[in-house]
């Protein structure tokens, strides 16, 4: 019997793995970014087992680590996810498409048109990974010579929002009569042009497409820092955060839902879905053992380039076997700094082993059989660490099916997760509003 | 028996049709533009008549045109090609997907990426038609107050190309070796960082996708201006160009191939195709009604600001019954103007005559049976008018339909046309090199 919290799932696609050492696994696919019939296999099988989306993260540079470590990444190159996904769109029929798009360095004209195209594409299933760009080499590649500070980016961030949405209510939902016998193809008084002139952005619209299925993509948030969680309660319905643990996690939903009460909008509109490394095993033994595996696979080069991108400081030079030095605030993402020093404290590790950490995966994991992980689950769901999670699968194919031909069963058999769809659209199956046209109410 | 010069067939989609009545056509798809399954049907029985290409085409805007005449257009509004592509790669083998994707507002990071992106989805069908932006309704949906000038949009162009380029070449094809056992990804020597410098744009790269499969996705133009000639004969690979007539036709042939002469490249590298509107019927009378009936549903107030779009200034104050005012030079798009004025006086035409040609279609049009049809097209191609056509539909389904089954079995009964493709990607069918790459030769 179903219970009255459901889970959400998420697929976290980085394209398809995030841990360092995943593309070496025994069995997996070493060319899976690449790899279209596979990712079209991975896109239903997720189907298959009821996922609500797709979650396509990006970068937008080969990522900036030293070339001992880089030339190790399986994540340094990907397809675009505004390219991939209409491709996936057509092998699928109820998964949600979640794209990447960085609010730092491209128009919002472009990516407001992209992302209702995949809407109608899709039949209403696309989302907006409304993100902010902090990585220094993304901004070398788009004619800048250092990345916009933090709090600069965010301002942006959310004046972008504001156009991007506007554009998408350029048309009443109504607005294309295509009157054959009269000529009119739509009624003019049904289109509103945008004229936004805001301190970033000028931009006149209309969108040169129909109003998305979805009345607005659902729109997705990952920020954890101060301003990420103010953006996220003002604007963001799905929140990917990444506590390290169920306390954290807790501490940060009820942040994040308090704030938007405070604004006025309804907890219930947003759904705030940690994200899990999952290793799944027969038993727990085994998916220790996965695990193990996995870690063993990881370069120390790859190492120690992760925890200097964490850092936003080389972290070559420091002592191996000492302790984390004292790391100076920077212009990097807040939330990983944070949380490789948080980690270090904590957890007493030295610096290679921290290295070690952060190369494979450092982040909330469950490595178990169905049955605990499904209990983490549960645990997490009902003492409201989060509404659902979005998943890491430990490597492709394998461990994603797994967790399909294992975990998702359990968690149906628990009344905790959808045995079908509930709609055709990303929102209906999230349980999220569509959005009222704010010029044609 | 196969000739020796085989016509190359590209299709004109705006996404579906260009005359302002197709859509009001008896039996026509009003919604052709956004309804995916008869795009997915198009692309398919475009590949089963063995066109070269999908070429859609594209604005960055709603149209600049009074919002009486505007309300008419079914071509104002339409999915993104870069969106709609990607699907369409999906339910087709061998039919090439070209992109109209503008030099002028967006970043050339994320258009090589994106092209990158659908050339590998495709299996190396990717095509990128590279435009200059002249509307000015587009310069304020990407924040300026006005468009480039039309100089300094080509000198943008060309060195946009030279990023694109550039960045597409950013890593040899064999760069990626997987190799599990080592756990090197990628040979980081196959990589280059394009550190791009130029008056107009800096690109640091590399470009964080491999290498296209074509090497290059083919690089296709339109312009037909002094500046636009000449970046055609230094960069395109295929001009669909925009001649009114044949001896228009072999004046731009071999004006450009002979500036690709000049320039050291090999005329057999570009593929000149014009834009030809055509009207198929059992007989000429029938071609002739269907056509008739076509421009009958073109309203006049849709007339007249296509008119005004081609000229660049306001022609509704112009005495509809009067003869062509002298229209001053301005900013828009000199071949559009050009022709419009040509047509006017070639053919004595008063303002509403003129109007209601441009309103409909006033460029080339083939109109009779598949005889007359390969008739014109056969004397096009043996006396160097063109290399092919770049067909635009009467309408669509029915128009479409009758090219496919009536006039492309005439051409191949006549052997110029191929009745299987010769290759797998755009560039083997169209008979192109794949371009080195010029930092790993």
């Amino acid at each position: 019997m179903a219970r009255s919290r459901q889970l959400r799932l998420g697929a976290f696609m980085r394209p398809t793995t995030i841990h360092t050492g995943a593309w070496r696994y025994p069995g997996a696919a070493p060319d899976s970014n690449f790899n279209l019939a596979l990712l079209a296999r991975f896109a239903q099988t997720l189907e298959r087992g009821r996922f609500d989306a797709f979650f396509m993260a990006d970068h937008l540079a080969v990522l900036n680590m030293p070339v001992e470590a880089l030339k190790r990444s399986h994540t340094a190159t990907s397809f675009d996810p505004l390219t991939l996904l209409p491709a996936l769109a057509m092998v699928t029929e109820r998964l949600g498409l979640v794209a990447t798009a960085s609010t730092t360095f491209e128009p919002p004209y472009t990516i407001a048109r992209r992302l209702a195209s995949l809407d109608h594409l899709s039949g209403g299933r696309a989302g907006w990974n409304l993100v902010t760009t902090a990585n220094p080499d993304a901004a070398l590649n788009f004619g800048m010579t250092e990345q916009p500070a933090h709090a600069d980016r965010y301002r942006r961030a959310r004046e972008f929002f504001d156009v991007v949405t506007g554009l998408w209510d350029s048309w009443a939902d109504d607005a294309f009569v295509r009157d054959v016998e009269s000529g009119v193809f739509f009624e003019p008084e049904r289109m509103h042009v945008l004229n936004h002139e805001g301190p970033s952005l000028r931009v006149r619209g209309p969108l040169n497409i129909a109003r998305p299925v979805q009345g607005w993509p659902v729109v997705v948030q990952a920020g954890s820092s101060e301003d990420g969680r103010q953006l996220a309660a003002e604007t963001a319905e799905v929140v990917f955060a990444a506590p390290g643990n169920l306390v954290e996690g807790q501490r940060f939903y009820a942040d994040v839902k308090g704030r938007m009460q405070q604004l006025g909008r309804d907890p219930d509109h947003m759904k705030i879905l940690p994200a899990a490394f999952v290793v799944v095993g027969d038993t727990a033994e085994e998916a220790r053992a996965i695990r193990a595996k996995l870690d063993s696979l990881v370069h120390y080069d790859s190492a120690i380039a992760s925890l200097s991108i964490a850092l936003g400081t080389d972290a070559r030079d420091f002592d191996p076997d000492g302790p984390l030095p004292e790391i100076p605030e920077t212009n990097a993402s807040k939330s990983g700094r944070e949380r490789a020093i948080r980690t270090a404290r904590e957890e007493g590790l030295t610096v290679r082993q921290l290295a070690q950490r952060m190369g494979g995966y450092a982040g909330l994991a469950m490595v178990g059989t169905a049955a605990t992980i499904a209990d983490t689950m549960e645990e997490w769901l009902e003492t409201r660490g989060s509404d659902g999670f979005n998943i890491m699968f430990s490597h492709v194919p394998g461990g994603l099916d797994d967790f399909v031909n294992k975990v998702v069963p359990e968690l149906q058999r628990r009344g905790l997760f959808r045995r079908e769809y509930e709609g055709r659209t990303l929102r209906e199956n999230l349980g999220l509003p569509r959005p009222a046209n704010r010029f044609f109410p």
